[in-house]
């Protein structure tokens, strides 16, 4: 392992911190607050497009693309990205600043990957322009949607289309205002065998079917303006050229669509806890109880040392991930991928939980970004699977490791 | 130790559950709806003065009340009303329908201990009667609140008027458009000794100088219609009158207000954890994942076990809590009181967690009390104290008793 | 429940806790150095049989027997004998003073049971006079003991005998030389229905091929001189009337034979673990690092408290497993059983554990009792059953309870 | 951070695990029983000396020296000798087969630091050639010796000779028959400030004075044949050249001494935990209960790849310490190397007590090395300052780097 980032990786590191504290952490209280009211729940807060083209102005754009679009994207490494997705996750909406966030990332990735010229033309392009956004929609409310072979949603051939009929939820991005595309997995082939029933299909949100029952909130909070959707495909057409890589390809899509996007959610959890262990390392320093400050308490000590040592445990795992990604490939990498996707969040919970303690009535409202860190941590160990599955499958896999050595 | 409930308790809780399963469990999920929904946040659900009097005809009013104030309560021992307190804290918003909701039971037990007659007319009879709500200023953004010594709010006689200034926080029940009084906790003498410096003194909500600054969010709940208020007291005048039992008494209520609301808070929270219990282990007989029903995963029933053993000692400790204030009064129950404040708010994040996980997707959004569960044990960690200053009591006390033995 | 001791009880834990001060405290050391000893493992302290004697004439002696047998035993509930356990517990090798130490226990309510007046003639008054001991054959080293369907032993009739053969570890009380019994449980019928297959049988521990191989250690301790022995039962055969109850009736008598037992065990935590408590808190009133007292330190107050409730919880709950007992039979409190199997043993540890920690090396040394403690409560998280095995039965029949109600 | 291994180090690994494959895994249930055994704890193992003239051989030399003495030691760096660490850890006695085990190690290094010419022609070379062994006596029964300023044995000088009196205990090494030369940390001025008092002495084992009480077991294990040895200095003189350093300099010298000797405590525990989690893989894809193989239970697999991500990211973290020893200095590295400090021992706890639970009685007995590894990882949570020192400490230093940024 060589975690050294490279001379383009502190520059950029460098760059994204200046960007952050000059432009982003001034307002972003006053986002977060946009965010939570229920006024502008479902709006663009207005200072957002001139602060993208700022980044993009500053080379500060596509940054988790690892293939180099020209301009739009400096084609960084897993781990040359990694510390840049950190410095972001310090701030909940500012990836969006930068066109780094969840959904779009992971779609964008597929459809350069797998896109057709003309998809890519269509889609691909105004998304790394940042001038829509898109959804995602896999999990569905009826099963257990962590095992891809439960989902039920249909996509029938009928002609030069494809219909597809089926309820989703937790549809990320879903509430947008900007968001045009979605990118929906379902089944072509009930009867097909259990890996190659699945396949995924480019679904534009005005089609006629596509509705939108409701935003679903998480402990409260909306996510807004992304926010989660619960949508029914109801009789949906769409072109059938709008199919990805082909049917029953599904599966093998997902498979490679989450490598990156788990490298970037657990470095955004290092960042969120990193910056709750410096709140509270700030509030240890200056709070005073029964005579004492805070700091002068062993036990506040002990969950600020022991909250570094979280941290930093968990983003050394995170960039060993990332640089094993970049050696061998997503698929060398599957254990260490799963390791992260359980210790990251669960990491996270436990310092931001601290972080939250120290602060008191403060910790849990609206003031710091804490409350809110904390729901988006724990939204974290069901997202992408719940630990239960990643655990299921990684000890199988490390059993089988050790049990019968070459 | 003698947990048998008594055949009035028995009586009672019957009565309740029954009450529970025909008028509230129908409409739990309406009633939470309204609460969150942003356009009806600080309204009162239309049916909730039906149920109030279908619960005071069928005898369930004021049943946490230890006095019995004829029709108007049936003078329960703590002991006695605890089972009633977990059945209410099954359905977050129940409490009230029977008048039992903090913190107007703290305020009533106030003004039943020390108030005076005047005072008992003016506010206790409509506050026994249903007819309005309180709320209570204790917290300060600005100090370590639970070291009650920190406060600074200010309370000056002035002629025949106290003035009061300062800024607190977390008032609960102070946006609730039907509360009409607050008991403010400040101090009369900032030079007196550390626990003779407060008072508590009662405020009409509609004295000129009481500024509701905003609603705290919790978590992203705003636990409407009570709310949590962020409250400036800006000179406000209020008749010498309404100070409580006299200056420099603060202290001395505030701890005697505790002891009992600890007890419902904590067997509220049995009542979650139970329910959430329940909830898990229907979902572990139902879901399927990997061609598994749930509750053939051994892990899913390790959490399950696990979560009916943490349940069931909780519960028993709070009971004993409470049957030693019956015997031998609250001071004598000091310890077991901190133990239980300490014991059952993460006892119950930890089974409403669990329960949280088994449910995936659901199990952090809105169509389950759990999220809202878990944000409402979280708040219980720091609300009347954080785990760490009863630890540091509790620790001290339980040095004291075995270091030096009689 | 009512966990109001009774009068007997009370006047008995008074007479116990006074013998405890008056003749085992002053000589607890000394014996612990001496079963310490290699040169004295296997022998018998010396004060042991005056201390017995004692025991006898104060009325302390087989106080675990449900049943009165005139002088020698008071015929007690779980209830009433709960409490004595735990001051036993206490003190590790003072159980046996009261001739209450397993496996003695389980095999004299065996014997009482389901002993045929001639083996109670042979066997059962012995022990209950305290001149001989006993042993329990069940755990095998090649297969999951706690799964009774796996158990390998033979017991196959032969003319009028019975002859055995099997390989059994940790057969406690296995290397006591004052051993002459020991129950064996094995299969008189390998295809009969899982759970008829097994029996139980009385085999003299002089009985040709009766083979001890070695002692084991448990963390390096020999838990002298009771010990727990590996066996080798080698065409043992012994008279058939040995046999107990009759063929395939084992796992009956596994299952009656258990409740008992888990309470004393489980109360033996609690006294340790209460102990460890009282240790820790006096270390942190006396010891001092970096200026402070360590009751000083909010973290080691901490460890207190939070000790302090564990114990607390623990003790009611099996208290209250007793008392379902005493009051609806052993069968009807298997979940209570099962709850108090997984909770004390893991509590005591976490309790222990934090009581060393605090002692420093003195608590890894042999100056206390904790680092035995701790090694019998962890052989405890996998004796008579591993959590997980409880966790599984129990976890099913919680979610059996809730999720198909009445 | 650069973790690559270099060739050297890849090399000496490749070489390191073939020699353990051949030469100890073969005798290491031998050597443990020699050492277990009451008839031969004090004595060597007859065959250690052939192993160690092969290990030189082999250049398997004094690998932890990080300074190259010609044919004697390589001259690793501490990454490099990081991972060699690790592999001696799977088996507790192999270090000395290597002439790599603590406390002759530290001592060493401090010899080759701080010794003079003749210091190190007398100590230093028969030490490096393993023909003798040490002690360091440090740890007092009646202070809390992890702050050192509480260090009570006197050193004074007298003439020509240092006399020096007290009573130290958890002497590690001091038992064994080779130990010829103890380092003993003493106080030269107990009215110098506070961190000047003391002083490091040479003292040969056998200067009369030199009482050696008794050896101290750890939960019943004696570590033998080096063994913890409590020791009463009774006027012991020596010349005073066998001072180390100077007078007032013996804190400067446990500064110096601890940061590599922690590395190596945490490398051999990820040793240990590594082959715990490997042991318990086999067994998993072994053991049958209730009709499945363990490895079908989810809470097993659970287990498994819990303790994967546990190792991993201990592991990582130690190597990162080891990172920044070489490239910045112990000093900058001090609060990673209390990271590791507190980390490395609670992780191989966890994992090592999960691969008992899943062993079985077999676990917590004498036929795996895990009862004696559990028992090693706890002593270290103890051994060179508890977890708590070490969280006060770096506690602290996290608060000031965050609460005051540049």
């Amino acid at each position: 392992m060589n975690f050294e980032y490279s001379d383009k990786s502190k520059e950029l590191q460098a760059k994204l911190k200046a960007f952050m504290e000059e432009h982003i952490l001034p307002v972003e209280q006053e986002v977060y607050e946009f965010n939570a009211n229920p006024e502008t729940y479902w709006k663009h807060w207005p200072g957002m497009d001139a602060l993208k083209q700022k980044a993009k102005e500053a080379g500060l754009w596509n940054l988790f693309l690892p293939k180099s679009y020209g301009d739009l994207s400096p084609g960084l490494t897993n781990l040359e990205y990694a510390s840049l997705a950190e410095i972001m996750g310090r701030v909940l909406w500012s990836s969006e600043v930068f066109n780094c966030s969840a959904p779009d990332t992971g779609n964008m990735e597929v459809l350069a990957k797998y896109g057709t010229k003309s998809q890519q033309k269509r889609w691909l392009e105004p998304l790394m322009n940042g001038d829509i956004r898109s959804a995602f929609l896999m999990t569905e409310p009826e099963v257990a949607s962590s095992d891809a072979t439960n989902i039920e949603t249909s996509i029938k051939l009928d002609g030069d289309h494809y219909v597809i009929n089926g309820r989703k939820w937790w549809s990320s991005g879903g509430m947008n205002p900007a968001c045009e595309i979605a990118i929906v997995m379902g089944k072509t082939d009930f009867d097909a065998s259990r890996h190659k029933q699945q396949s995924m299909i480019l679904v534009p949100m005005d089609s006629p079917g596509v509705n939108i029952i409701r935003p679903l909130s998480v402990f409260g909070f909306y996510d807004s303006p992304e926010g989660h959707a619960e949508i029914v495909l109801d009789n949906v057409r769409v072109p059938k050229e709008n199919l990805l890589l082909g049917e029953g390809r599904g599966f093998e899509i997902a498979q490679g669509r989450l490598g990156p996007g788990r490298i970037h959610h657990c470095m955004r959890l290092c960042g969120m806890a990193q910056r709750s262990l410096e709140l509270m390392s700030k509030r240890a320093a200056e709070r005073i109880a029964f005579g004492k400050t805070f700091m002068d308490f062993s036990s506040i000590r002990q969950e600020i040392a022991q909250s570094k040592c979280d941290v930093e445990q968990a983003r050394l795992l995170t960039l060993s991930a990332a640089d094993k990604m970049d050696k061998t490939g997503n698929k060398d990498a599957k254990d260490l991928i799963a390791m992260i996707k359980i210790v990251a969040p669960n990491m996270a919970l436990k310092v931001i939980d601290r972080a939250i303690q120290i602060h008191g009535g403060k910790g849990v409202g609206p003031d710091t970004p804490l409350a809110h860190y904390f729901v988006a941590a724990r939204m974290l160990r069901l997202a992408d699977g719940p630990d239960e599955v990643h655990m299921y499958q990684l000890g199988k896999s490390v059993i089988k490791q050790y049990a019968s050595p070459k």
